[in-house]
This record gives structure tokens, sequence and C-alpha cells, in this order.
């Protein structure tokens, strides 16, 4: 699928949506996240409708990640930021079903030192059994490929 | 670079430290997170020492971000789990400087609603210049790379 016309961020990539673009390449956009997280928040999608990343084609992925790395780069030097928060949400807390990775400057005391918090820990042989899972999820996956 | 002996991430790459490695691959390492966000959170990592996601160089971009992909759907799967979350954090809260993508399962409701917020507003005409000191630091890094 290559675009939808119900999709905002479709609309956008086409021109017709209102948003400050800092990038607009062949393959993909970029835009300031209207509620950003810090100012310089910014939301990188492919110009294709796919709704997350496992489903981005694998010939799209190398140009849109070196994007991502040249906007990471540049949110930081214009933000006068010390690093990046670069995040996808997939399904779960996304607000638009089109991929988009969050660029986002980040500063130490920044106030979000908590973010990645509170974590959890395993019990007994549970980091093992877990691990297991994701391999023979992985096993699986291969084998369906194959 | 291609090992730094003092990176743990390194380490565990060479074999060498304690983890529950669910993916071991000529370029990539992958293996759970031992504080999880939530059981099933996997760091995948570069077998080389590259340090932020720009420093990843671009030939293994590709070959990074599928197996990134496969893992996304490994994780979901192996967990039960609705969606995921797929983050990098560069130099501010990345607690060991080799590259590492979190893949962390995720589902409605399971306390990460506030995960994004607060969010702030941009002000005025804040947004537009914003965008503009991103565009103007992309147009520097393309002067530079031409």
């Amino acid at each position: 699928m290559t675009a939808d016309p119900d999709c905002l961020f479709c609309r956008i990539a086409a021109g017709e949506g209102e948003a400050a673009i800092v990038l607009d390449e062949p393959h993909a956009v970029a835009f300031l996240d209207f509620r950003p997280l810090f100012p310089g928040h910014t939301l990188l999608i492919p110009r294709e409708h796919h709704e997350t990343l496992p489903d981005l084609p694998a010939e799209q992925l190398a140009e849109y990640f070196a994007t991502a790395q040249r906007l990471a780069t540049a949110v930081q030097q214009a933000m006068d930021a010390t690093g990046t928060f670069v995040a996808i949400n997939n399904v779960v807390s996304q607000s638009v079903p089109h991929l988009h990775t969050h660029i986002a400057p980040r500063n130490r005391k920044d106030g979000l030192r908590g973010f990645f918090w509170p974590r959890t820990k395993y019990e007994g042989d549970e980091m093992e059994q877990t691990a297991e899972r994701i391999r023979a999820a992985l096993r699986k996956m291969s084998t369906a490929d194959g």
C-alpha cells in the first residue's frame, strides 16, 4: 500500500496536512511533533503507508534509518542538546497507525531520568525461560521464512 | 573500532559476559535486559563497537534493523503482547556507550500510558523557528558531506 486516504501522516506526506516539515525526500518525510517531549521533537515517517516497524519493506530499511541517523545528529545540533531519544511505538501507544520514529533532543537532568523506570526483576529461572520463549519465536519465524 | 576491551556489551558479544542471549549472528547479538521494563525486554547490539545510532556504519543499517524487525515480531509473539516499544538512547540515559536498541513488549493498560508525557507546547512562532533550526542543521550536514 502506498497511501491511505484516511491516514493523517499520508496526508502530511502528500503536502495536504498542516505540519512543520523539516525534511522532505522521495522515500521519507520528517516534521515536528506538535506536542513535543521537548522542542525539536521530530517524527520521521516513510512516505509509503506502512503501519509498524516490522511492516517496513526490507529494501527501505537502509535509507529510512540513514535518514534517522542524519535527523538524530541534526536535532541534537540544532537544539544544542547532549543526546537524543529515538523511539518507535508499534501498535500500543501508537497514536497514528503509520510508522513514525520519534527523535527527541535530550539533556542530562532534563526531567526524563525516570523515563525507563520503574523496571522489574526476573525471579528464579524466569529470565532463562523468557529467553527461550523468544529464541523459540525466532526459530519458528526462520522456519516459516525458509 | 571492532571491539573495546572495557565495554560490557563487547564482552557479551564475545561470549565473555553473563547474559541470556536470544540471538547470536555475525553482525549482531541480542540478549535480555536484566532489569526489564517488562519481561522479554531485549537489547539488540551490533557486534562491532559503535557508540550511538549515528555512529553505525551505513553498510550495517539494513542488516541491523532487519534484525530489529525480526526481534520486535518475536518478542511480541513470545510474550503474547499487543505491541512493542523500540527505543535507542543516544548519550543521555545511555547506560552503556555501545549502541543498543531496546525492544520491549507492550500491552494496553500496562502502566506506561503516561510514558511520553508530560509533553510541552510551542508558543507563537516557536514551532516554525524550531523547524528552521533543524532544517539549517540538515543543510549544513549535506554541505559538509558534499
